[in-house]
């Protein structure tokens, strides 16, 4: 049985919808974010405090964007993933790794500064740096998606489209919907139509519900 | 051809090691750190003024550990990768992004704001924010070193050696060598032994060399 631990639109949502969009069985552990903070117990699962964590047996990970991998090669004869021998195996991983190494860490230094330290030590001038540098860096997405396509790869929905599309997602939590290009929105609007999408959001809110957890503070 | 553009001994070392590893043919193009500022015409190859940037035809990637992946994949039948049904295969992941995701990007808010910016825009409450940060996110790599092994995974050295060992390699060169704790630093030093990493850190001096480029702010 597959387990993961996640907070309501976290990063940890990848792995969510992965799994919903592979239809693998798994067991969803809601925690309130950050964990580190307020669970204390959950150390003793993640050394590190951080989520997503999945533990498939005797693997245990903690790289959302590498589990959108793991789940497919390991767990679904390799559907939703590229293949090596394909013309896009190298931008399927580009994306992969993209989505969060280089959309994703920017905007959590913007959601740190700018929300979630005390008002003492927020920076805004240090917010304001990683809200710039964080749409610098779609200058590879948006002329991508210009030519009106519904996937970043023309082979269709894949697991490039979960990594970078919940980079999109953290933005406009983050209220940067005025930010945003064009494509960007319209093909991130397009992703939040899939039934695995609507599903994963729905098994999330209701694991919130269950366990009684205050709201996330983005 | 492979194309490699590279700046000395930054994150682009990662695959720059990785051919050297595979063996593989490649053009090193070296440039000043960081390209965005003092090369302008490099945007015309990289819109986003980032390394690394490989070209391998109609492939163009600027994900380090992405290309890690792709050069075992696709040009070395899988060598220095684990196969999806290994044991190891998803902590082979997990490393691979772990070394980018979690483990250098603090270090690069650090380098940031500790020695990159003008003086007046210096932060050091977040340089030492994220120097902390870098250290307790060392806590899945210090145990799993702690039974005296040489390689991340028992199955032997991969590009999961390579995807860390640069983030380690990067905080020496911020001078946290004395934060670093001790299974780590010997696991590091014993990879800097490998003929390939020598080769690839000799090819770099002596792209530098040639191109006569100023020395590394780091």
């Amino acid at each position: 049985m597959l387990t993961l631990w996640h907070c309501e639109d976290a990063r940890s949502f990848r792995p969510l919808w992965a799994l919903e969009e592979l239809g693998l069985d798994y067991e969803l552990k809601m925690l309130p974010f950050p964990p580190r903070f307020s669970r204390k117990d959950y150390f003793a699962e993640n050394p590190l405090g951080t989520i997503p964590l999945l533990v498939d047996g005797d693997t245990r990970m903690t790289e959302s964007c590498a589990m959108l991998e793991y789940l497919s090669l390991r767990h679904a004869q390799g559907r939703l993933a590229v293949a090596p021998d394909h013309a896009e195996f190298g931008a399927y991983l580009n994306w992969l790794h993209h989505g969060e190494a280089t959309l994703t860490f920017p905007q959590t230094i913007y959601l740190r500064y700018s929300r979630m330290e005390p008002e003492e030590r927020r920076q805004p001038q240090v917010a304001e740096d990683y809200r710039l540098w964080f749409l610098a860096r779609l200058k590879l997405l948006e002329p991508t998606l210009s030519d009106g396509r519904e996937t970043l790869l023309h082979t269709g929905f894949t697991m490039a489209d979960i990594a970078v599309g919940y980079a999109i997602e953290l933005a406009l939590h983050l209220g940067l919907r005025d930010d945003l290009p064009p494509e960007t929105l319209r093909w991130f609007d397009g992703l939040t139509a899939r039934p695995a999408y609507q599903r994963a959001k729905a098994r999330q809110s209701a694991g919130a519900e269950a366990e009684n957890l205050p709201p996330m503070p983005f």
